[in-house]
C-alpha cells in the first residue's frame, strides 16, 4: 500500500524535513508546494513578464503555483496541513478546504494556541496533531498498524 | 434565471444586510452560517451535552455548523467570502478552498491590506471586491446584463 | 432553504412521529422506509411472485426495497439513522455507510449502550445524539439558527 | 488484470490468511483494515492523547482507522465483507454501504444464521459466499474464466 | 415525494399507456421516447435535410432521438424496460445499460421467453416483472408502502 | 418535460429572439451570455476598476461573463452554439467544448462556409443546423415528437 | 501512450484473437468477458450452490460475470463491441450502452444487415466498423498517426 | 513527481518539437493529436471507406481524431493549447473549453495579436504564453521550483 502524502501549509521551519527523514522506512511519497518563498512570488513575472500593480503580480504567481499544489492535492490520498505560529496562513487553510471537498483524509497540524480558530478546520480533519513525529506515527500505524 | 449566494466569512459587521437590501429587487436567494457568535460557538454543546476540554467542545459545535454551511456551499451557484479586518477567519479561506474544489463561482472580498495573503484566495475567485455594492453590481450584471 | 431529511434505522417505535411532530414549524421534508415490518419483509414476492428459498424471497424484497431507500437517502441534504436497543440492524449501518460514502450530513442516533460497537459509525456522523428531540434541535438550529 | 481486494469485517479468524494463502497464484492485491484488536481500539490516544470520556478515546481511533479503510475501499475493485459469529459488527455493515455507494463488486461471507438481517446487504451484493474458499474461487474465475 | 419514470424500450402496444392510467392517483411523472415509429425514423432528414445513403439518415434520427432519451433517462429515478416480443431491441437495452452506469433504479419487463438472453439486463435491475400491472404494484409500494 | 437551453455563440444578430419567438408554445427556458458587446467587454473594469493593460482589462471582463456563461451552461439540457460570418468566435468553440465535456446535449449552428473547420466541433454535436428555425424544430420533436 | 481496450460482445467466433494478433506490435492491452460459453452460464452455481430455477441459477451467473465485465468496461479507454450473426446479444447492447454513460469511446463491429436496429448503439460509436482489422487500424492510427 | 501534459492546437510549426526538447531533463510525458495534416483530414474514410459529401467525410475522421484527443487530455495534468497565425483553429479553443470543463490545468499559448479574442480563453488558463521556452520554464518551475 502506498500512500500519496502532501505537505501543505507553513514553509519557514524544517517540518517537512522532519516527517520525511522519520518516515524514510514507510511506503509513503511525499509532495508539497514551492518551499523557497521568493521563487514562489515571482515565478509568474520572472517566466511571463513582470507587472507594474502588486496585485497582478501576485495573481501571476499564485496561478502558476497552483498548477503544482492542486496537482499535489488532487493525486494525494492524505493532506497534512500544518499552521505556524505567524503570518495570515490563509492559503493553508484554503489547501484545507479544497483537499476536504475533494473527500481526502486530512491530518492538521497547529499548536494548542491556534485551537479555537481553527475548530472548523480541526473538525473537518481525521486526525489532529502538534509535532511532525506524531504525523510519522499516523503514516507508520495507516501502512503497518504499529503503534509508537 | 434565480441565483443561489452563499455569504460566507465575517459576521461582525452589516455586510450581508447591506447586499441583500440593495439586491431586492434581484432573482437571487441568500444563505449564510449562523451569524450570532455565541450560539455558533456554543451549540454543539447547548444540544448534545457539556465537554470538559475547550477542543470537543468546538468541535461539537463546528460540526454542527458543518451541516448548514457545507448545505450552503453545495447549493449556491455563486459563494461570496468576506474578509474583514480582525481574527484569523481561518473558516472564510477554508470555505474558500471548499467552493473552489467544488467548482462554484466564487467572489471574495476584502481591503487592500489583505491583498498579499489573500492572493491564492483571490487567484481562485472569479472577482475580487472591496465593497458589499460591488457585490450587488456583479448580480446585478449576471442577471441583467446591465452596468451600474 | 428547505432541507430534505431521510430517517433511516428503526421501525419499532415512535421516533419518527416525535421527529416530524417536533418540527412541524420547520421548512423540512421527511422521508423514510416502508415501516411496515410484514409489508417490508413480504413486499418483493407479493408483487413479483412466491420463491421456496427464504434467501431469495428476501432478494426480492430487499432490492424492492431500496428503490426507495436509494432514492430517500441520495436526494437527502440530511441523513438521521438511529440504532435501537433490539436486533442486528445492520441496515441500518448499511444506510449509515451508503450516506457517508455519497457525502451526506449524517446524525446517528442510539443509546449509550451501543457507544462502542457503533464508534466507526459515529465518527463518520456530524452529529451523535440519543434522542429525537435532540434531532430536532439540531434541524431547528441549522434552520433558523435558534438554540433551545 | 490485477484486481484490487478489501478484505471487510470480522478480525477474530484467520479468514483472510486463508484467502491471501489460497490465492497465492493469482494477481490479486489485498489490504485489511488493521486486525490488531487493541491496537485498533487505541491508536488514537497512542499517538494523539489520552481522553477522559470514552466516546473521544473511540472517535480519536476509528477517525484514524478511516484514513486506511477509506484508502482500502476507495482503491479496491471488490470488497469482500464477512460477518462471524459475534458481535454486533456495524462497522462492517457501514462499509457494505460505503463500498455499494461507490459502485464497488461487492462479495458478502456469512453463514447461513445471518441471512435474513444481511438481506439488504447481500441484495447489494454481486455474490454472496459462506466461506474463504468459494470467495478465491471467484477470484479466479473472475482471473481466468476457470471454474473449481 | 414524486418520483421520475422513464419508460423505455418497446413501442407497439400500449403497456405505457396501461401503466400511465393504472399509476394516476400516484405521484409520478412519466417520460418516454417518441413512440411514432415513423417520425423517430425519420426526424433526422426531416429537419435537417436528406440523406442518400440509410446509414447517415439512421445516424441523424438516432442523435437527434438522444437529445431525449438522455434527458429522459438521467432525469428519472426509475428507468423501466420493456422487451416486447419482436425485433431486435437493442435500442431498449442499450438504454438499460446507460441506466445502470448511471446507478439508476432499472425495472426489466418481459416474458418468460426471453428470460435467458435476458439474464445480464436482469441481474442489474432491482425488479424483473411480466406485467404493467406489476410495474404499477412497484410504484405504489415505493410511494406508499402498501401491497396489491 | 421543461427543457433548459442555453443559447452560446454569435451576438450581432437576431437569431436568440428568431428561436426564442418560434418556440413560444414550447416548455422551454432560455438562457445566454450577456449580448450588449459594450457591457460584455467593459464589465470588468466598470465594477471593479480600471486597468491599464488591455490583458488585465479583458481578464476582469471575461471573468465576469463566466460567472453567467458557466451557470448557463452547466443548467442546461441542450447548449446550442452559434457561429456567424464574422470574428474569430473562439468563445463559441470553447463553450462547445466546455459543453460537450458535461455531457450536455449539443447543437451546432453554421454556415456551409464554415463546415470544415467547424468538423471537430459537429462531430461531438448531437445536431447540425443552419437556421434558427432549424433549432426550433428540433426542439419541438424533442418536446412532442412532431415532425415541421 | 498505452490503451487499454475491452472487447465485448459475441464469443462464438475469433474475432478478438484476430485483433490481438493483429495488434501485436502496439502498446495496448486487452481484457474481455469469460469467452467460455458454458463456464459464464455456469459459474455462479458452479461456485455459490445450485438452484432449482433458470431464473437464479441464471442471476447468481450474471452478477459474478459483472465483477469482470464492469471491471474490464470501467477500465477501458476505448471500448469495442461486436454484435454476430446470432442470438439476441442483449448483453452487448447491455455493454455498449454502459460504455456510452461512462464517456468511453465507443467502436462498434457489425456487418451491414444490422444497420438498421444497431442505429441507437451505432450513433453512440466513434467509429463503426466490419472488421477486426479495421478495429486494428484504428488502434495503430490511434497511437502512431499513421494510415493502412 | 510525473506530470502527463497534452500538446493542443496549430500542427503548423515545430513548438511541439522545441517544447519536447527543452524538456527532455523533466520528469513529463507529452501527449498530442496526430500532427500530420493530411491523415488527420482522411483517417476516417481511409480506414472505414468513402464518402460522397464531405460533411460525412470529415466527421468520421474528426469522431476518430477524438478517440486520440479525449484521452490526451482526460488523461492530461497540464492541458498546453496553442493558438497560430492562421486558420480558425475552432479545436483548439474547443479542446480548451474540453479541458477546463474537466479541472484541468490550463496553459494557453499565442502572440499579442489574438489577445482580445481569446480573452475568454486565456481567463480560464492559470498561465498565458507567448514561447515554448515559457511553457518549459513553467513546467521546470511546477516540477523543481527552480526559475530561470
Amino acid at each position: 500500500m502506498t500512500l500519496n502524502i502532501y505537505l501543505s501549509g507553513e514553509i519557514h521551519t524544517d517540518w517537512r524535513d522532519q516527517i520525511t527523514a522519520a518516515a524514510a522506512d514507510l511506503d509513503v511519497t511525499f509532495n508539497s508546494p514551492v518551499t523557497d518563498h521568493d521563487a514562489s512570488d515571482d515565478c509568474g513575472v520572472a517566466i511571463m513578464g513582470a507587472e507594474d500593480k502588486k496585485f497582478w503580480h501576485d495573481n501571476k504567481g499564485a496561478n502558476l503555483n497552483a498548477i503544482r499544489t492542486r496537482h499535489g492535492i488532487q493525486n494525494a490520498d492524505i493532506v497534512v496541513v500544518r499552521f505556524g505560529d505567524k503570518y495570515k496562513q490563509w492559503n493553508a487553510a484554503f489547501d484545507a478546504g479544497y483537499a476536504a471537498a475533494l473527500g481526502k483524509s486530512l491530518i492538521v497540524m497547529h499548536g494548542p494556541d491556534h485551537q479555537h480558530p481553527l475548530k472548523e478546520v480541526d473538525a473537518a480533519a481525521l486526525a489532529v496533531v502538534e509535532t511532525p513525529q506524531q504525523v510519522v506515527d499516523i503514516l507508520r500505524y495507516v501502512e503497518f498498524g504499529t503503534l509508537p
